[in-house]
């Protein structure tokens, strides 16, 4: 690189930064050429370079005897559209690279803007600490319980069941398997209806533990359009389930990961009634469902399954604490498959825990905390959004969340979030970029973002670095 | 069947159980034939016929003008002998049956003799159960142990690697990843080094949870002789492995599933130079090591290994508490591929759970406790041998357990301990049939019983029924 092209360059990047840090707004003029060469101390024909370059970028546009202008940019903070998937089933390779966000995502100094994790001040934390207390003052036999099978404490279960009672048809609590997380539910169930070489339909964008799932199991991932308004199309899952060599379906259709969205309950019940007339097993994701920002809890799909083939999984680590170890799963027709893979797979569940979560949730306490900390992530998820729309690059869409704690990112076509993740790493800056949520390389403009913290001066400029860095990036069409 | 047969096969059913339950031993005489008339009001047809029945089962024999006596028999309780296994390997199917086992044999009035589980008076609970309350209150900020990877708590490993630090090559702390279980630890291993297709050489009779580890994830078993004195044969794993077509090695050296046996020194450090020059993953299942009856604590294959390629599984739930929910492996080289596993398939592990044991062990009071449950267990499994030994009919062998809380037995060849299975369940007896240890249906006239609970005389008139249940089997030669 020579050096009056390392100049215009660098001149280029900082007042892309500034544009799009929000320092000037569509419409407002530039400084003039001439200042900026005194400023600088740059030669005109440099500055007149580093403009043409921002103009190529569609940042910036000339004004004849004017000057130079920020562009209005039209619709720049659109939903992403759907996109075409594949039409074929693919093998998936996503875990090496799940594991590497994993592993540098969590040194010490880099922003927690990658896995989906609420900071500890928002969760019930002491108050649950001091339950375990009286919990095995009130409970000496806890330990007793026994056989390796079916720990499941039973106050529990009921707690469990009592929060479906409104359902069309609510789950029984003999459906219930108390399991170490939401993940574990998954595993199991997965485990339970599939056989190696078997192809299960994923939502595209899937969730990046979904896939790593398929491809741990050797299963086949089809991703199926998803709509980041309605979730995963049903016309498309009708298509692909009609030859019958689709073994289950996995999605998250209550403030779905990433795209945030609520499956409208037309959707859902079209959905159980397509399932089960393809005697399609069903793996529902509900973690997020308590998430929800409107006023009322949304109902999963296992609340319009008629025949019992959906298998409903969830867990308390975006509520409570990832650090509890307890989800569950609600089996329907499958419970004696995914009993039989919780006995072979991880045998034991927390006796104490469950007792601890079966009064948490009997006390209400559940219930109210839940009422503070969705007003939380709907705070966080808008200043999310807020901040995404100000230093992120012009042509940058964004999901619109109806609850959970992500917000997903769509970058100009023309960059890959993938490839600069080791630079956001290195300026200790995070995110899970969108490739790992297909199993067909699709979304490598994309990047999921959490908002799980609250958005403090430092998650704001975490947020704008980043935005800064996507832009330098932005090459000439 | 008609009256008369009726009438002589409950003589000779009740006069078995005489000779069985050791009232008469061998070379003793029977009552007269006169008197067995008189006072069970049969003719003496009736009886010769029952006598004849006893003789054909070669449990007594008739002398010449003097009448019947019980049979010596040589070396009644022998060991079994290590059998041949098949040449190729074999996909597994037992869950089913396993399944079978576990849910009924935990029915209410079942008597505890099927599944290795501890009685709870033996554990101690209650100082398990008060320590979370100090633990607790000790360390408010437990539960915001964060990001779901990696929760492995610094204290227990540091107990876990101090426990090791007398072998040749001690683990690493960062060798080690809590676990919800040893069944856990163990799923994982076995996922981390395997894909489906792929075989696994296992002892002969194997853990029947680890067939069924290898079957729901598409492996075969190739099923390794295994000598109830110094267990799995060396010469053969040498032989089987030549081809290099053996993915890895799953065993329990230390108080066997179910041989009870402790693999000798010698033969620990072949395995490890073995396995080493051949690239074998080995996956070692130490859950019985600390329940050894003689005075060393033997140690692990993992002691001797070094080249890292050996993953040693473990957990406290038969010294503890099954309850607890709480394991660990060791994972040498393969520490990724376990902690990838960890990550996708179960997540988390109870932050407040690993504290407790972390002050349990560095308390002092587990090596305590285990003084104490060692020789408890030792005195269970000999009160068990001679109950075998005085009920059972006179060919049965058994091993000499060197450890651990079971104890294998093989009945004479003709009886099939699964086809019995269901009548000992509707009879209220309950044992793990023979054929749950083996991928290839040996093993059909062993049975493993559970010496996990204190020998009561209602333990004790179990097993005498299981006897006889088991004698009245005996068909003529």
């Amino acid at each position: 690189m020579t050096h009056s092209r390392l100049l215009y360059e660098r001149l280029a990047e900082d007042l892309q930064e500034f544009i799009v840090a929000g320092n000037l707004r569509p419409g407002e003029r530039l400084p003039s050429v001439r200042r900026l060469s005194q400023e600088r101390r740059l030669s005109v024909s440099t500055v007149l370079q580093a403009l043409r370059q921002l103009e190529e970028r569609g940042l910036i546009e000339a004004r004849p005897q004017s000057g130079y202008f920020v562009r209005q940019t039209s619709a720049p903070r659109a939903q992403p559209d759907a996109r075409v998937t594949p039409d074929s089933p693919v093998l998936v390779d996503v875990s090496q690279r799940v594991m590497r966000v994993l592993q540098t995502s969590r040194k010490t100094g880099v922003a927690p803007l990658a896995f989906a994790l609420p900071a500890p001040e928002l969760l019930p934390l002491a108050a649950l600490q001091r339950l375990y207390g009286g919990v095995v003052r009130r409970h000496p036999r806890l330990l007793e319980s026994g056989p390796f099978i079916q720990l499941d404490n039973a106050a529990l279960v009921r707690q469990l069941v009592l929060r479906a009672m409104a359902w069309e048809k609510p789950p029984a609590a003999n459906e219930f398997v108390i399991t170490n997380s939401c993940t574990e539910a998954l595993a199991l169930c997965v485990r339970a209806v599939t056989r190696p070489g078997d192809t299960v339909a994923v939502e595209s964008p899937a969730y990046y533990l979904m896939l790593q799932l398929l491809e741990t199991a050797g299963l086949k991932a089809l991703e199926i359009p998803t709509d980041p308004r309605t979730g995963l199309s049903i016309e498309a899952l009708d298509l692909a389930t009609r030859d019958g060599k689709v073994a289950a379906c996995l999605l998250v259709p209550n403030a779905s990961n990433p795209l945030g969205n609520i499956m409208p309950d037309e959707h859902k019940r079209r959905f159980a009634k397509l399932s089960a007339e393809r005697g399609l097993a069903v793996i529902e994701d509900d973690i997020f469902g308590d998430l929800h920002f409107g006023n009322e809890r949304p109902r999963p799909i296992k609340a319009f399954d008629k025949t019992d083939n959906v298998m409903l999984c969830s867990s308390f680590s975006k509520c409570l604490s990832p650090a509890l170890g307890m989800g569950f799963v609600a089996t329907g027709r499958y419970r004696q498959q995914v009993a039989l893979q919780k006995a072979i797979t991880s045998g034991a569940t927390s006796a104490v825990t469950q007792q601890v979560l079966a009064e948490y949730l009997e006390s209400g306490a559940y219930d109210r905390h839940m009422r503070t900390l969705r007003r939380d992530y709907e705070r966080q998820v808008n200043a999310m959004r807020t901040a995404v729309a100000k230093y992120f690059p012009a042509a940058t869409r964004m999901t619109e969340p109806q609850g959970g704690l992500v917000l997903w990112v769509e970058l100009p076509a023309e960059l890959d979030a993938g490839a600069l993740y080791d630079q956001a790493i290195a300026a200790g800056l995070a995110y899970v970029p969108g490739e790992l949520f297909s199993a067909s390389g699709m979304y490598r403009n994309c990047l999921r973002l959490n908002c799980g913290n609250p958005h403090t001066p430092a998650i704001d400029d975490a947020v704008r670095r980043l935005g800064a860095l996507m832009a330098r990036h932005l090459r000439a069409p």
